[in-house]
């Protein structure tokens, strides 16, 4: 595929995430890390503008230059930002507006796309469709959040694809021995820079679940008290359960003595076949914990990745999101990517069912909050 | 007017002050004191379905069983309600069901109100069509507030009627001799119960100003230091200062070396013979204390508004807002109007340009937190 | 008395009150409100120091010049201070450094008395022990506060003097007729300037109970689920409960199905028969209104107080804080000292077991927070 | 050295940290993570009380069963604990009641330590031996925290032991070529369970300061801009850089346009030679950003070690606080000593001027959430 089909593409993507949803849907930031979907649709038109059309469009007219301030999402380099927490108290500019934004910036870097693309130009490409991807899994896990915490329960479409384990009957532990083991990217593809600098690592014996922990097996961690017994948890893990009064995965409801859990298709009986999702850190820990187990470390993840199906849930491992040996940043703005958010997260790896197509591979390394769940994170066991 | 005249006309109202909204200005909620238009829109009409349809409407069968849930304000009588700070996080009912639900109660109403009226219908349409024209007045206020802090400054219409100072070369001091006059209100017309109980005050002398403080007055105030010089401040006023960096009244820009001030028509240099609005009770003291003057007391403010134009600015007063004797709160929901509120708040007298024609009376009293300022709130003058 | 007289037996009876105290006592403040009682040592000494011995005494040789940035109050006029909630992160200067200090101060101070005293001395002699009284009031309760929250429940002295009601078996209500009454201070002695201003007010017909409410009463308030129900409640008060969980006044423990509360002399059954202490302001609004009646307003008491007996507990008045008519701030430091918390604070008149003897008057205005509760704080009931 | 003299030794080393206390030093808790001198005499007490007397010896009589209570500090297996922050509030018990609490527990315990010691109790001894020595070193970091924040700056002793580099002409970068090294604790003698698991890493070629940064050093990173220049930050260091105004170290004063730090002997100029102490990660971090280079990883740090000079400065590394491969929490309430704190918070290497004599080893591992600074914490950097 070119990359004038590629930028083609993946723009529509972005918008076909949308098509299901009201303007009102657009507007709404019900906590600080979800932003609204309008915000998303201009920060990545934003993104494209900014480090591709203004350096590399000749004579590139800026659409609006208040939207640098509205759009900016983190990137210090770049001048002031709304706050995040305001994005969701903007009602301007409207959804029409964003839309006309889209379309002036995309007919100028279609134009743009028609020429001979220099390598300094595929190379930012490369990061603006990736990072427009990673918008994508955003923007459906924000719909998410939006939808699934009104007080109506409105469904997103009626025909979400099932992330279903087929093979549960067949889980067993995956056993790899002690050695020396090479980690990271390589070849020719895309990568973020935190996967580069591929690197020997040195791994004890371990084994590793193909399979992802169930609904069903999660609820007997909670049936068995696993929520009130500190004794699983890291002390901040406890904190967090107690601050906030935890007792179930985010989205599960207690309705009349049956766990239900909204899903894009709206309110449903928890599926106990299915892999557990939206849970955090700290849960996933207390949850390895009670059965003995514990959480594979990244590098035991990724050499073991070729063993088991991923892709439905992104996968909390044991890892601090760290640099790799030789892990340098860029220069700019572009330099703030990833780098500078190397502490205090975990590294997730695989890919989960709002990943964009194309947007995953064996090194991707994601990286959150211990606390957050907003996401289709879930449980592989290791030990 | 008839109450079915009556009815069609004050509802009507509500919608014509959204007609220049779009449809993401209804949904957000900046502040905690600001509800989503799309809010006030339900909420009023909840409160005739709540008050006067379930009641007496026979078969009346209400809309939408999980509107209450949303649309309830603060009546702790009637059941759970979205907790207020939540309003702005819901994206559902949207706009259009919003303006069905509206459709559906008006011909229910309407349909009541063809049939001969008991006078208790009679006296909870007097406090639906008052609670009505009260949203009417925060709409524009919070319309206001979402507007003019958008970083875009979007125009609600461009011929805002302008409160402009008449006489102000006309200035002066009118007085008063001490004695007993009777407070609260009396006659045949419509009062909230806070005004009620009339009864007698004993005043000493006292003069009070013909005019409003102008904007051009509060800027000498600004200019001599005013927002930094503590002893012009109560405690909590300075505090309040400190905390929050005040230097100016809400909507007011410094740029370029002169004042910009945010206005319904857009953003405008400030004009100095307006009368300042957008202040709150602690810098209306501020003031009065520099100027080597008070606030007049809601007392004094009843006696003398006979003999000066009042009506573009919700007044301060030095007086707290509190029962007067013999006050009885009504039983069941509407007695928790607003006897509740009687602790911590300020009175002001008056009215503004927000407020809709025939909602004002000499004996009204509205009320608020001494540090709020996104009502059109202005400063009068009492020795 | 003579003022050398009065000095010296006012401050002697300050350090008194430490006597109980072991020196880690002197050094805690467990809430913001509570001071650690060093400081009070410290700051009364200050006051002296620096209002009346730098501008009277000659020669005076200030004794540290750090320790006006240490026991300053709350004075913007003279300088930064310690941040309240500071006081008691501060183990310097210590027990016996201030006690030194003391002894300075009180040396320098009774050589000044020695001498003729000028009208303008005198004056702030007044105000040096009234404030020095003040202190020896807060100085007790916060004793009673910091040994009442600690887990080992220490005992302050052992014989208390019990504040029992004696005429339990004559309550009743004391009627007042309508009309023009006379406010505020009058006479020769000492009142601070929020009493003057003796001025008219029109009351309407009340009454008023000779008798405060006992525990017994209170506990008939709380068994019948007043903590529960809303309708009795300012709607800020309702949130105070809720958020704090307060289910009785404060230093009471519900201990094997009886009712303890904490007293100087250590924790003891709670007696019916003494007055309640320890209430809010929203607490006395509550019970009154569960009992049918309301609080008097502070015009009410001043009238009322010659039939009956006060001076046990402080008793909130429904009236707020607000300037007598014609009030004025005295210029400078010493003017910071009532009319700048004239806001959002509610009266409180008459005198607690905690007020030292000579420190009360019929004409005093006390003020507290309507959510606060470690004072000596009552209710008596009007309607 | 026997048991016995082992147990009397480091019990008396730690009243000697506190000889030079004033009984109000001894009271006060200026922040959450210092805790007051008198908290750190008890709870190291009721740790010998609690986790040996109570099992191994033989009518065996707790002291006061409220002192559980007040001096368990995290073990949530044990019981309720006050509560972190409250520690600063009581006032009770007081210095001498502790001493005498000390005394009593030690009488029990050097009579049990006269008879044969079962290996168990062994293991217990060691762990509460070092647990007092890690008390030791948090309460002379929480008395210079306790002495450095009151504005008198007192002196805590005048014969500090001045921790100069002593080879600063000879600082040099070692270098340590890639390969597989062995991490972890090895032998016989004492180690946490966090330093277990003997294992293999593989580490890349890199090299190492053999000198500690200076405060010279961190000086000119200052006077550069260092921290007004978000680039060398974490997102994270950034918002807590701009949050809390940091410009300097913890202790750091600009007076006179020159830089003063307080230390133990009290407020004295910043010596250029001495290694830089009292900052966070963050800025260790920014530090090595500024200079080009990085932080070692904690396995780099312990592969390296045996070449240059370590001790005086806790120095933070670039690793998580995470288990080794195979940890296994201990059961019951030892096992909550280390496992529960490993998420979000960094290793640090070496020990520091603080740091009883052998209480440190090349594998120890301490930790600390990114942003604290009371620690005497510093800076190595590798590449």
């Amino acid at each position: 595929m070119s990359f004038f089909e590629q930028y083609a593409q993946i723009r529509k993507h972005t918008e076909q995430i949308c098509l299901p949803l009201r303007t009102e849907d657009y507007v709404v930031q019900p906590i600080v890390d979800v932003s609204p979907p309008k915000w998303h649709l201009g920060h990545t038109t934003w993104f494209f503008e900014t480090f591709l059309l203004l350096p590399f469009a000749e004579k590139y007219q800026v659409y609006n230059a208040d939207y640098n301030y509205v759009f900016n999402s983190y990137y210090e380099t770049i001048g002031n930002r709304v706050i995040r927490t305001d994005r969701g108290n903007l009602s301007r500019p409207d959804v029409n507006e964003i839309y006309q934004y889209r379309a002036y910036v995309d007919e100028a870097m279609l134009k743009l796309l028609q020429d001979p693309i220099s390598s300094a130009l595929q190379e930012l490409l490369q990061i603006g469709f990736n990072h427009e991807q990673q918008h994508q899994e955003l923007l459906l896990t924000d719909i998410k959040y939006i939808l699934g915490h009104n007080p109506l329960f409105p469904v997103y479409h009626s025909a979400e694809t099932k992330a279903k384990r087929e093979t549960s009957n067949l889980r067993e532990m995956i056993s790899f021995t002690e050695g020396v083991y090479q980690i990271g990217h390589t070849g020719e593809g895309f990568c973020f820079d935190n996967e580069l600098g591929r690197h020997k690592v040195y791994l004890q014996d371990f084994s590793i679940s193909s399979e992802l922990v169930s609904n069903g097996e999660y609820l007997q961690f909670m049936e068995e008290g696993g929520y009130g017994n500190f004794s699983h948890w890291h002390a901040e893990g406890w904190d967090w359960v107690k601050n906030n009064n935890i007792t179930a995965p985010m989205y599960w409801h207690f309705i009349e003595n049956s766990w239900y859990n909204y899903t894009l298709e709206g309110l449903k009986p928890v599926d106990p076949d299915e892999p557990v999702a939206h849970i955090s850190y700290y849960e996933a820990y207390a949850y390895a914990c009670w059965a003995g187990l514990r959480l594979p470390t990244e590098f035991e993840w990724e050499v073991a990745a070729t063993k088991f199906n991923w892709g439905i849930r992104w996968e909390w491992t044991e890892s601090a999101y760290l640099p790799y040996p030789g892990f340098n940043k860029a220069p700019g703005a572009i330099g703030e990517y990833n780098g500078k958010f190397m502490v205090n997260q975990k590294v997730l790896r695989g890919a989960s069912v709002a990943t964009p197509a194309g947007h995953s591979r064996i090194t991707y390394r994601n990286f959150f909050h211990p606390y957050l769940r907003w996401q289709f994170t879930g449980i592989r066991l290791a030990k």
